[in-house]
């Protein structure tokens, strides 16, 4: 197995993994469990990812991680819509 | 900023981020929001980043990837130990 073969199979494992976290949250409109903490600082490291592999004309980097920032930005809007409708504003750690 | 500095500052933000979901776990002894396919294909990724790390020689690669999977792996294991503990066995998407 080629290194290159790797790191695509690890960029895409660890892109595509929030999908199935996404559909559980739609399906149980639940996310009491997930930490905000974690979604706020994991969605600004992405931010920065974006900026880095930009900077260096990085289209895989870029494209990786705006993915990865897609599923979790919608993992964050869910847990705060959940929340909000269950009048429990549990947005501690 | 210096391209560098993004890059560590994504690594650091991505890395860590996991951090406040252990802890929240841990205080919580409740996990069942968070979807165990996302845990097991980002655990997998990661494996896989560290192998494609150590092929490179490239140490920030693994060190990162290696506690980002500590982390994981943490979450996982408090995932189904309070599953088991609750005797809901809950293990969906």
């Amino acid at each position: 197995m080629s290194t290159d073969l790797y790191g695509f199979v690890a960029a895409f494992l660890t892109t595509i993994a929030f999908l199935p976290q996404v559909l559980r949250t739609y399906k149980t409109k639940s996310a009491d469990d997930v930490s905000i903490l974690m979604l706020l600082m994991f969605i600004s490291g992405l931010c920065f990812w974006i900026i880095y592999g930009s900077k260096l004309h990085s289209l895989p980097v870029v494209i990786a991680n705006t993915i990865t920032l897609i599923l979790n930005s919608s993992i964050l809007a869910m847990k705060l819509a959940y929340s909000l409708n269950d009048s429990k504003r549990d947005l501690t750690v």
